[in-house]
């Protein structure tokens, strides 16, 4: 059987996503947590494989079991036993499902969802500390908006992503860009099938320069055009960063 | 010179606001940063005293200095040296202004706003962790409304505040108190002049036996008749509550 899960997590003190020997990662609590739970060994599969530090309200991923076992038994399982093992790492599954067996949480994700936050405000955060990029003057949200319809949909992002990137190919389709001011943040929301290492974080990081009126959108026109690394921002810091959903 | 500041924190890891010989205090957070900037002692007094693991998106304090030093420079100041002598305590100064020389933060105010956050859903917080109660079946937030509208007004509010509590009289009046679903929490909104000792979590913590749909309103009504702490319900947990605001 395989099946689904939708997980939360505040990535502030794991290695990210991803199992790596430099320390904890999402995928290997949730591992070893099944392990406890069913006995099973199996290789739990991400949608997105997030950053050290980047948080998730909607990540998804399967498994196959071979364990007979009810979906309200996994989810409250695997919370089980991640408390007894993890106590203070911040991993919640949501909601279990069962899916097909030709299901894959990331190659049939039809689009994800990223939120990017930034507290734009003089003091530093106490509430959201490691929850936000904090910057110490106020962005102009309005440029920052006009600039962000210029990466709307398909483009060659090779300056929009990191030069350890693994993908084939550089061309990406954003779906959409909201950008809201919500009090005293400002939050970028992306949605698009799939994207590039590092890709958010550096939109977010060359927006901000349109923000700090550093750039104009002349200059993200050119940046995209450009076909380098170093032509966009600076990739902003993981903290700031949301996987909201993926959509199937 | 009299100055008012507003204060953002996570109360997670401190005592609380007021000094204390067991842990690290948000007043010795501040009184220390404060020394640190000016070379001079004195006592910082807060509107709210907040227990051990509640936070504040508004607290204010006052103090008096005798240096000349300009509002901007306390708030960067006490925000530079805390960060430098405290790195992992999230507390963050947000304004500071002068005030008259009888200001006083506590006796002052015509009006403080608190929130109490639960999310009622099965699987734990992550992203929320320490910053709610977890409750995990859903409760039923209308009837809740419903009878929180019984504790409004001047009442007194014995059954409803901590055995501890040093008040001489009981006798409050609470303005306003709201009831709001945002996605999977709900929120309780209390506005009053002054609280006693316990009296917004243990209001929380009755509410709750009605969204469990163990109480009923006429129960509320009882408990607060019968002037005994026992008559009413538990006193929620400290790392659901954030002092919102205070009015002066």
């Amino acid at each position: 059987m395989r099946f689904a899960i939708t997980i939360e997590y505040d990535g502030s003190n794991l290695v990210g996503w991803q199992r790596q020997k430099n320390g904890l990662s999402v995928q290997e609590v949730l591992e070893k947590s099944l392990f406890e739970l069913t006995g099973e060994k199996t290789t739990i599969q991400g949608a997105g494989r997030t950053d050290s530090g980047v948080h998730a309200l909607g990540q998804v991923a399967h498994f196959d079991l071979k364990k007979k076992i009810t979906t309200d038994a996994i989810r409250d399982g695997l919370n089980f036993h991640k408390k007894k093992i993890y106590k203070k790492i911040k991993v919640s599954v949501l909601t279990t499902k069962k899916v097909k067996k030709d299901f894959h949480a990331r190659f049939s994700a039809k689009q994800k969802t990223y939120v990017y936050k930034i507290l734009d405000r003089r003091p530093p955060p106490a509430i959201e500390k490691k929850r936000v990029w904090h910057i110490r003057k106020k962005l102009n949200d309005k440029a920052m908006k006009k600039s962000a319809k210029i990466l709307v949909g398909k483009h060659d992002f090779t300056s929009f992503r990191s030069t350890e990137c693994q993908a084939n190919s550089a061309l990406k389709t954003i779906d959409t860009i909201k950008i809201l001011r919500v009090r005293e943040e400002i939050q970028i929301w992306i949605k698009a099938r799939s994207f590039l290492h590092n890709q958010v974080r550096i939109i977010a990081g060359t927006l901000v320069l349109v923000g700090r009126k550093k750039w104009k959108e002349k200059n993200i026109k050119e940046a995209l055009k450009s076909k380098k690394r170093a032509a966009a921002g600076q990739t902003a810091p993981a903290e700031g960063l949301y996987l909201l959903s993926v959509k199937y």
